[in-house]
């Protein structure tokens, strides 16, 4: 079978698919975790901004957040490699009475859920982390929400997934996909006039998941770019300014344990542009330095900007479509690397076993299909 | 003779000797332009950040201010190239009382000495330049203070200095300057051992003028780094934001005419660190942004820090030294770019002609020789 995208999710469904003995070819145009994956800030946090119609996500989410820590010991042991995970909790800081409110809700979610939470008074939450700005009005506690390095993680699943038999093959796009007289999967054309046979394909070339040509226009799902800024700083005094991952209103402050930690990162909707802005750094910056002081002496190590795969619901494409032989796993929009263990779960079952477990039927292709109800039903 | 130092300051002072006839070697360690230079704004504003005490400053700055249509109408007939000069006026915004105020002391500085300053109403300022918020109290325009680009004056420079017979030397650094048995300058030693004679020597390394080793302690001038970070943004809509230099509480936002801006510069006392940091920006930024809620939409094309020579009084040295054959022309601050023509001019009238002018008195280098005033009384 062929799975085409080696960013994290493409790599965690091949690797899965590859240790329950099936053959995969893994198509990369680039270079594995190039994209998408490499921009990414890490936050492994399946609540934190959900909104009540969202339950099906958030289930989603918080299975993935409890897989991952059996996910990265085995890709651990599978890689030989270190993933990057950190098992830092999160802090979620209010600044005035709007933002004390909003707390009080985030509360009821993760009590609902039965997800650890702790409310934190001001001078507790400086307590836990000292270089908080003394104006803050209160903090939650969420111990479990936790960060990985995307970019470690996503060396560790190249490592595991080759050893485990994927065959990964970089540099050569794929421009069609190419349906059998009978009407299911044959193959895809690569950009060298190449073809390759397969009759089981899994597109998980996020952004760029629009661009495979060859599909019947009532099997394609609508993916749109989203892009995300943000900014990688790194603390000349080493670890210690921030020993868990802070909430900002609109972005996170991720640490990675050594000191560097990432900044970010804004939503826009621009297409594929991937510029970095002087107005989107002024407003990460301004609410990050608000809420922590400090880190106005952090070195700035990198500047970036990518786009995250939308869909009309912004929720991730998980299962087979309408051509045989064709299963989608994309759209994960802002939470790609939280759900790539329960995604790369979901495909092997719906490929392997012909069943797509419960808990991922709400993001079955299929809801994009015409005639079909509207994208923003999904999960009401 | 021997220019010590490839940036605006030692490549003006090269090509004037050679202008006047003079055999110049110039030896820069690395590229010409590539330190202090290639960091700096290129604001050519002689009074902007004046204290009434420096009136000598002052004056020197007005007379290099002036000084340079000709100098760049010169440099791009020598040169072949477009040295980067940009006519682009400059104004300075109050954005409440206090800062109104200070736009008073402005106003009577400028008119003092006799320069071309108006006050605006805000409508008047907004209708210059819409870009302005019209939250601003006031401005003023500042109609002759321009700017030039330092990285294609740079270059206009090297080659207006190599046709006029400079030999530009790169790539080996002077770790001595030799001093002969009769106590006048005899050569320099590079890092490759090899020796030059010459009886001249002009030392033009700035923050790195005091790594000459050789020359007798009370010769010595104190230069210290003092950091500046500065970003270069591009407006992908193309020129037309702003068409004027705009002077913000502690930095400028400088045109290029092009769509290109620079933004800086920071001031901080942080040896010869050049890290880019999250405040610097915040700051810079901040500022900018309330001033040209616009700018937000701009791309970062670049982030980067140097080190500004700097001496105890923050005025330059120029003019010969008390070892025969030793001439100074560093320690230029925030300045280098605005008095590269005059420091050029006084340092060929010095050397060629035996006797610094008037103008240039109060930055001789003997101020810093032991016995002699206090530093900080220079200008006063």
């Amino acid at each position: 079978m062929i799975v085409i995208g080696g960013g994290v999710i493409g790599l965690a469904v091949a690797w899965r698919l590859a240790q329950q003995g099936a053959g995969v070819l893994l198509l990369e145009r680039d270079e594995p975790g190039r994209g998408t994956s490499h921009v990414a800030a890490g936050m492994l946090a399946p609540v934190s901004e959900a909104h009540p119609r969202e339950e099906p996500l958030l289930r989603l989410g918080i299975a993935s957040a409890q897989a991952y820590p059996g996910f990265v010991a085995a890709l651990e042991e599978a890689s030989g490699l270190d993933p990057g995970y950190l098992e830092c909790g999160t802090l979620i800081a209010a600044r005035d009475r709007d933002e004390a409110e909003g707390l009080e809700r985030e509360l009821e979610i993760r009590t609902k859920f039965g997800l650890a939470v702790r409310r934190l008074t001001p001078t507790e939450a400086r307590r836990l982390e000292p270089a908080l700005a003394p104006t803050i009005r209160g903090a939650l506690e969420v111990a479990d929400d936790h960060a990985i390095d995307p970019r470690q993680l996503t060396k560790a699943l190249v490592a595991a997934a080759r050893r485990a038999g994927v065959q990964v093959r970089t540099g050569t796009a794929v421009t069609e996909v190419e349906i059998g007289a009978d009407g299911a999967v044959g193959g895809v054309r690569l950009s060298d006039g190449e073809r390759l046979s397969s009759d089981a394909l899994v597109i998980a070339a996020g952004v760029w998941s629009p661009g495979l040509f060859g599909l019947p226009p009532e099997a394609l799902v609508p993916v749109r770019p989203v892009k995300g800024q943000i900014m990688r700083l790194r603390d000349p005094g080493g670890a210690g300014l921030m020993t868990r991952a802070l909430r900002l209103p609109a972005a996170y402050l991720v640490p990675r344990g050594d000191g560097r930690y990432v900044l970010g990162a804004t939503v826009e909707e621009r297409g594929f542009d991937t510029s970095v802005t002087a107005g989107a750094l002024f407003e990460l910056l301004r609410d990050a330095v608000e809420l922590v002081p400090g880190l106005s002496e952090l070195v700035i190590d990198e500047l970036s900007a990518g786009t995250r795969p939308g869909t009309p619901d912004n929720a991730p494409v998980i299962g087979a479509g309408s051509v045989r032989g064709l299963y989608w796993a994309t759209g994960h929009y802002r939470h790609g690397i939280l759900l790539a263990p329960i995604t790369a779960e979901l495909i092997a079952q719906a490929l392997l076993e012909g069943q797509l477990p419960s808990l991922g039927e709400p993001f079955s292709p299929r809801r994009f299909e015409r005639g079909r109800k509207l994208p923003t039903e999904v999960g009401a």
